[in-house]
């Protein structure tokens, strides 16, 4: 229990719902059994068995229920969970046209794409949100005079809007950035055992092909196993998002200091010692996601320092960072709309009397 | 569910228990709940009220059972659980001799250093388990003879025991700076509203040194709320070791390269592909988590940038980072003793026959 | 004299004179100065002075030369370069047409742009120059066969030419990363003092477009004085470059261990103790450049949090960072095209004789 | 020309003349060469000549004038720059006892810790010197009341001495660390080739001490070649310095900030647009050294993962990383005296009045 995001309470503070669910155990397991089915389904087409025999094998394998924990003894065991699964799978099914030809790697790193390609849509969509939240907060109080304050002294008089759109244009690029890593992440994994899908044959594109489509990604003419580049690349965006938010929330602190008052929030957190203190949680919480962020893509560029056809250290590292970083960027995007939905008045309180 | 040492199977691999036990919502709320007594308990001291109210509601806060998911809303609003749980102190026990003249920083950062002080315990007697388990390896194989490499290339032949000294001597290193950094961070949190025990008047220090007293801690004259070099040092600490450990298993993964061959460890990981292989998968485990609490580290240097007398972002991040460096610091101290006493031979192979 | 890039020795091993020459003083001091004079040129536009006025002082301005090192005791003082710059130049020339409507940080950033958008330009020629020699190097021992190795372990046997595909195919889509940030940094820095152009009226777009124009650098619709986003995003092209990179690196020096000996070199490091020895030195060096700059792309990341319309403190950090990293990534490029070219080999030993 | 440190004007920011000089190339040539004669002088001890001729060539040695570039040029092809040295030595004098029984890194490191444990030695003096203008701080202006603030948000009055000690008490626990990682630090470095001091028979003690003697070191029992954890906990101390005064040079900034108004500086930078404003410069170049050092030391925590004998790869990142790091806590520990002796005011401006 030491993480923040599945905290019994700092999970009040930390946690993104949609976000978890995507990358829970539940939906990874889901993947990985997607994966599977959708390989004995269409191995045919490798020469690995007979179309018969994989579609049974892919029918039983998706009336299959397992439980996450099952797999706890063969990751401790293996360092990974598929040989675990992979055995319940052919135990629990009785049949055989299972997984040959697929490695390890395939399965987690094509799981793992999937709750990445749907976070990378999520997030989309929520940049998008508040892209509009912050278009109306400028039409609202935009017009606002208030200091401009360069190396944190004041400077000249802005409008409001000026200090907004330094929060919202970057999340236009952001948007763009997002669509840019899409097609380098969206990958299905097929490599087999040493990554040259030397197992497969003449069949390998056509089986690549047909389980990316099941699985709602796309082929490629090789596995990247080793090519962790689009991995660290997701990773960068999303500290970008986190990095601009930061900002916002920086700014945010700044403007609701007393003597300052730029800036009027409803809400705000309550203290143990003075309860007429309103603390801009929200815009502090952006600030430590910013910077959470910032220190966990060093790892994820780290992990592209990846040995020969498989790096088990820098692979295992990937696991460690990559869901927590989805879940602070999509923590941050939710908390960052709703801190804007509480502004209830941007510039100087007396130019409003 | 995005964190792997609470993962239904990832957990196989990374989880320590006795660490997790001690960084658990259960624990640090019992902690809080500890101090809160305390704080009671001795709060006639400063005239906070009565001995007899103290005691009253001391002896109510004991015998409290609280579910840890009843701070999360209160979380949610306030960025800490101070507040409600205060209030739901004050609501099951009808009394009001409860936290006046201290505040939420005071109840967390102690409680956080109650799990930090047991963690250093339970991490410098593995320190010791572990250094004794390479010397016992010396004993055993120090005199085999292997290649010294250098830059990745054959150097001299070397003694066995030379390597593992360059893994068992830092452990002793280890060990002193535990020492050393303990009495600067067993040291409770009390400082009040602004930091400054403004409300506990001259019963200030006799308050103070009741309370570490029970806790188990040492008093401070003043609160150390923005100062969080204590805390970035244990950090260091926790990286150092895992650093040492991390050179081991890079080590461990060289010499059972095929080729080099220079060590035979029982146990080993299998693969869903390649029944045949062994992977070294402790070994790479060690340097997983080197390099995660090598990224960690440096968010917990940041975050002695503290504004004022409390930076709601940097300490929030502190918990971001904290619990999760030490879980990783003794998973990698068990891994490293498990590892040690998997090794069956050092030395080149053919050298033993 | 403590920095690698610069020092008399170890320059040898570090230093990209081709990128070190666009990120010098010299070079960041003619951007600077074109930038004035530009600014001179184009003033009228905006209404800031005569057409005339503004000519002779553009002309007087590129007429100039000027010491570096003549802007060290403003810069001490003020914390930038800027004002001691635009003093000078106004003491120089005798003439007023000079910086009016513009403030420090157009005139940096647009320096660092210039700088930066080269620096691309250089990065982007010499991935594709190495891509070729991958791909040539492909041609000559891709179909030597290899033992492929799995969290190093020997798996089964791959062609060299599956490994050479995991350091070329990245270089393509660094190549897209290249096309696709450019245009989201090449852009002048125009914002005035308080980064909203308030001084320039309605004549601000003409004006901008005009100087964009003279740099070779798009225009802007507003500044981006406090946006860091495209700052932050080439930061992580560059680390995603020497990530690559460093697993090419990395797989060198395991593939020339003796016992491995997958890979023959020409060249390669001596040892003052051992004559025999040849040291992969530049394959760790492309180790080190890949570790360095993910260290450092952290840096890039948490100075996102720039406060307000200006963060000196934020800004500064950018200082410290990205000309070192642009230099990193330039020589890891160089390095890497003559690591391959070194090349002699590749496969097993034995199966070529 | 690419690091801030040596830049023809950004040094005016950046540089500490004194931390430069102990790391300077002739620093550090200066340092390699006593090493050499060091060796040559006792060489005698462990058989390696006879004393006539080791003092021979220990008085030619020291009677040398090198220059710095002529060691570029073999640094580039050994990527160290002993083998070029030890030509050099040798051909220069025309003696032969010289090296023989040491290696590249025994120089290098002992000479990268004469720069370091001077270094240390200034920064203590330096810490001492701050903690003495904090305390006279204290006197002047502690009494003044002012706003605690927590969370960025008005807590209650404190007085200006308890914000004070927030900076000051940390410099007292960084006076002990220091102390501690002093001797886990000064060790002379000699293992000979692959670590093992194999070439030095019985006389090894007795050279290493003698060696050591003459360089103001402590001897060791074995070499630390491979062990870096003195390297990397020096760095932590380092930032953990940076980490306080980043906070210190937070709040100035903070305090200084136009309707908060609690401090009064003098000096302070000034702006190429407005001349009226007066930027805390150098608080805010507290904040940016702390983050500078707060990222770097996170690099050479990975730099423990040392491989086998020799890391060319993670030692050489230490080359890029600690000197830097050095500089930077020099810079910030004066930067931080000059801010405090500005102070010309603490507390509520309308207080004083």
């Amino acid at each position: 229990m030491t993480g923040v995001f599945d905290h019994p309470w700092l999970s009040g503070l930390f946690a993104d719902d949609e976000i978890a669910a995507l990358w829970s155990a539940e939906a990874q397991l889901s993947s990985m059994l997607a994966f599977e089915a959708a390989w004995s389904r269409h191995g045919h087409l490798a020469g690995l068995w007979s179309e018969a025999e994989g579609a049974a094998a892919a029918s039983a394998i998706r009336d299959l229920t397992l439980k996450p924990d099952a797999l706890r003894e063969g990751t401790a065991q293996d360092g990974v969970c598929v040989p675990a699964l992979v055995r319940l799978l052919k135990q629990s099914t009785g049949l055989n046209a299972i997984h040959k030809g697929a490695t390890s790697q395939d399965v987690i790193d094509t799981a793992t794409v999937v709750s990445l390609v749907q976070s990378l849509d999520v997030l989309g969509q929520r940049v998008h949100v508040l892209e509009t939240g912050l278009s109306d907060l400028k039409s609202r109080f935009g017009g606002a005079t208030m200091m401009g304050r360069t190396r944190m002294q004041a400077a000249m008089p802005i409008a409001a809007a000026d200090r907004i759109e330094t929060w919202r244009l970057p999340l236009l690029a952001h948007h763009d950035r997002l669509s840019q890593v899409q097609p380098r992440v969206a990958l299905v994994q097929i490599g087999g055992a040493a990554g040259d899908r030397a197992a497969l044959g003449e069949g390998a594109d056509a089986l690549c092909a047909a389980v990316a489509d099941d699985l709602g990604l796309e082929p490629t003419p090789r596995s990247w196993h080793a090519m962790r580049d689009g991995m660290a690349e997701a990773a960068s965006v999303l500290s970008l998002i986190t990095g601009t938010l930061g900002k916002m929330g920086q700014d945010i602190c700044l403007m609701a200091q007393q003597g300052i008052d730029e800036i009027a929030l409803a809400g705000g957190g309550g203290s143990s010692a003075m309860p007429h203190k309103q603390n801009p949680v929200l815009a502090e919480l952006l600030v430590t996601l910013a910077r959470f962020n910032a220190m966990q893509v060093s790892g994820m560029h780290h992990a592209m320092v990846h040995e020969q056809e498989r790096s088990g250290a820098a692979w295992t590292l990937e696991w460690m960072l990559l869901p927590q970083m989805a879940q602070a960027t999509g923590r941050a995007l939710n908390v960052a709309t709703l801190l804007v939905a509480q502004i209830e008045r941007m510039g100087a309180a007396d130019r409003l009397s």
